[in-house]
């Protein structure tokens, strides 16, 4: 039994209230056990400069903590003047995973802004920003089919998140903090619908992780990732008609190229 | 009528949900219209370099704004690397506001840090940041209340803030954003329990106003102050009983200093 | 009796020196007592981007103390790499109150920089900034008309500012930096020649401060206003002949709108 | 056939210069096809702040590229007064494998800086600045060998790192920039000499891949890990007769917990 | 003729007026021509890190100009949040030359710092500032002669700076700024009352000089730099008495050694 | 005899090793003794902001050490945030030098940007930066005459420079670091291959010099100039015939103008 009374392979309860934040264009609370990110996508239109004249769209993201989100205090990055390289790090991953199932050449000359702000922290909040933000990117991309701008939504399939990791010599899912803290193996694990890795970032600092740890830890996030991906769809409700993911064989192909 | 239906003096619902954070020894979540601010107050056993040594407390404060708490997305000051002026104005105002109502030489050396993140704006963030740092801040002080280090809570007095302004002619109470764009005169106003000024900052940018309009403002705010400070008494519950302020003569005759 | 022999409603002496650095379109050195500020006046024949096509004009300002300027050294903010919050606050209000008094759309794209630099500092240089800079503006605006640019000055009003605040029960105008440092309630008051409030800074952090103190203290700033329009009418000279103030009526009914 | 005429699974030729620079504790060249990284690693007698007083060792590390060592040339971060995301994400990469093949608890309170420069880039040089820093560290750390301080080397086993990825459906190992560019999956990978993983990042930005995509990719990796540890060993020389590496039972039981 | 009707081996006028700012421990405002520095000299009981416990003193500089000091408005330093380049190259030339006439081991561990702003420039504003330091050093200094701190001043000789350089093949003394923008060959020279170089830069980025002219160049500089020492004199007046300069062979043995 | 086994007018061994790194235009790895510079002349075909439209072109350079090429390990510059006055200086040196024997009337709006990154150093590192930066600016300007863009190299002479100073009265050619650490006068010469100075920097701060030791020091440093011209020619091999350098004459009348 874990320190919150789940077994090893049981996710947190998670909720995604959509709609959050009225002036954005897509938004989301997404809360994951304490856990709690506000998702926003911000549409605009135009592209970075060094995509100008590329014809294709772009993804990008943000991602902040505030500073009592943690158990204790942290300074804002604001203050100190510069972003941290978790912080980087962090928003590096978000904007990357979520292109990778955008079909950014349909999307015209315009950009997606991203911006997860945790407001609670409890573990996990990388992968709840990931598994939040494309509820949020759904609901602003379709705002640009409302409008006729759009036929339909350039979006290629599901992409979800979760955590895993090895405490005591036992595989858990969805880790908590304090979970985290004592892990020696920690990994994140970003899959698409078709069960396809867009991501996989697995760390052994405390101990080194043999290919048999890998693999059972892979098997318990994929577990995890079909049930995020189900929950992104009880909350997208009547949207989830508009997207059509690719069949398995499409994406192989390279479609995005 | 305004744009939003009120009458002239009206405020917009407020809403106060105490503990909204988790991690925070004080929190709460004040809603104003749709102007929605996370107040949080942290505990640190210490107080900043230069009062060191001096056997009083402190109280500073952060303000900032999600990127999309607005109509159009804000660059994040911390990645533009600087905090702008406007914020840091609020802060200092936020801060030097509630350690008018505070007895700083019976909090020991003590810092209070209030952070106030305004997570949906609509004009007005900066007063309501104010309204909810003082519940916030209250639950945070309690906290030493129910561990035994203080016998009473250092407060003076209730602390609550409003605007006022001048549209087309007439005196309006608790702008809204839309009213805030086309107001001529515009005044904060932070007032204690006892009707006392803490703090004026009234601005006639686009029109300079005489006399008799600012002591119709002034009094305009004063019915806004009295039903914010009531929303504060309900919020605060069973909390009220151990906030003792103090009689008016004794704050005349500078119980500060 | 003050502690430099003044009366409560008693000015520190005032001396405005014109056209004190030679290659500023405008400039002079204004001395409130020991405050001595050197205000120039920069004209930039475009506006900044956000203003860009609106046919109006625009004033800045910046604001600074030389490190030596107060009795101990201050670090540069060129050294520490930001600006202060107060030095923004500052900098922000005396752009803002310049703006009340001037017609900026009767400027076409054109900026007018203003530098206040304080070089020595005895209390009240925000305040010495303000009414120093009015004379720098309208010798550097008067270059466009000389040059038959402009066929009027751009200008609806004077403009000058002072402080008034409480010690020990008293109400005082113009503080000097100990009296500063003593007194319980300070507020700048920032008028037109006209009589009218431009902006309004009150602040009680040492105690909060009733409606018949505000009374008190507005009527002791408005008599150190109009000594202070006289001495910039002194200094000026000639130039005034070119300030035609607008009526009270059409101020009153938004011609800056 | 690749396009620098190598086969599938074949490494890029790999040459270690050790004592590339005088002054450091421990230095060495690492080449690695045209990749060139100069890896220095220095000793500091103390920890930061945040390790004080435990008794433990730290190793931290500090990449940079020079600005010519790409094609075109890339601007200074010293110029641009920031690091970016990706040196942030690499330089966290370089000090966490290193430390997961270190007992830090054995090293007393000090701290081993790595800096890695790159001089000449042509992909990998994450991966060649791990496989080189293992190297400098090593000589660093026997300097205190040789002086006495420590009877043997902290190390726990060797490290290396190498990339490998898919282009048109084929994994490759040790990707150099051209191939890195059009790869569809980029993985690095970071093992141990018991092969172990310390760490994996697999990315597939321009698209998803398969379970069984990804057990050719770390099959391929482990091939290259086995020769770049060969490297290590040959360069090393006399000193691998001081690295004791512990056998697997131990590490798996968490010796460095 | 020069532009301003000098001959070419004429100073400009030269003004020091001692005591200009009330709060420094040493001040003065230096005219050379239209070049005018406000020079002040602040004592600190204490020195840089880097010097605790080596029972010596410090003298550190900056150096800094009014944004209107120039022609046209320049940016502010501390708006751009960084020092430039030739700010930094002037503030270490101005501390570094300082320190050559101090006994630095005779003032014990104290550090003068010197603050350099220029007001109005028209060419030489570091030879400028060079000179008046000086005399704002000596009055800060003498301070703790009158205190009883010091027997007597810490200053081995006097020291003055000037500029001299290359138009149309013609070798000028003290440059104003139009001179110095077509000079071909500039050269600021820096030496003590007993006629040693403290400091030569000369640069001829325009084209190269050869040794004659340099000899020519620096005999011109000789003759300013005595007439500005005389004006140092001057202007020190009572104090000179107190400026006992070692006799030459001393300081030819290293007496700073 | 020095500390490494020269005598005083003696020259440490000199290497220039051409085309060091292989992306680069223009690239060399000098040696001087230990001290070793990666020098690198990227080509670009825009002038800097300041200088477009002018038909001309623009010569700029940056420096910079590795952490570890010193002693002790130094800080990053790009960790700090900001470039230090002595890196700004030297590169600020470097640029302006290699200018004074460039035609850059002759170079079309084209930029070509010097990196010197000194991965050892022992004294010299901005003299040997200047004169390996030389060589590496000719290979990269050749790259143009290849290509037909140019019909000859646009310089007008060679560029050496090094370094002189005064330890226990005696004049010594090229310090290294531990005789530079004890001179008591420092002077860097750039000359040209004609035997004229472009830039003199000579710094007494240990004790002032005498125009004798000034005339003894350039006599040393122009022994040195010649060695090092004649190392660079040894370099260049075939290129030097397309250098074809002014006659003297020419370069007096002013041919940069």
């Amino acid at each position: 039994m874990r320190n919150d009374g789940r077994v090893s392979d049981q996710l947190r309860p998670v909720t995604i209230t959509r709609n959050y934040i009225k002036h954005a264009e897509g938004s989301c609370l997404i809360e994951v056990g304490d856990t709690k990110v506000i998702c926003t996508a911000s549409l605009e239109e135009r592209v970075p400069p060094f995509m100008r004249g590329g014809g294709k769209g772009w993804i990008t993201a943000e991602y902040s903590m505030l500073p009592r989100a943690t158990e204790t205090r942290n300074a804002r990055e604001s203050s100190k003047g510069k972003l941290g390289g978790r912080t980087m790090e962090i928003q590096r991953l978000i904007g990357r995973t979520l292109r990778s199932v955008v079909a950014l050449e349909s999307m015209g000359e315009r950009t997606i802004w991203i911006d997860c702000d945790v407001i609670q922290a409890d573990g996990g909040t990388r992968t709840a920003s990931i598994t939040g933000a494309f509820v949020a990117m759904v609901d602003a991309m379709y705002k640009l089919v409302q409008s006729g701008t759009w036929k339909k939504l350039p979006i290629t399939d599901y992409l979800a998140a979760t955590s895993v990791g090895i405490i005591n010599g036992e595989a858990l899912l969805d880790l908590n903090y304090k979970e985290d803290s004592t892990a020696t193996v920690d990994m994140n694990v970003i899959m698409t619908g078709a069960g396809k890795y867009v991501e996989l970032q697995g760390t052994g600092e405390e101990a080194p992780f043999t290919p048999t740890e890998l693999t059972t830890l892979l098997a318990l996030a994929q577990t995890g990732i079909v049930d995020l991906i189900e929950a992104q769809k009880q909350a997208l409700g009547d949207l989830t008609q508009y997207i059509h993911t690719l069949p398995a064989q499409e994406v192989k192909e390279g479609s995005h190229a």
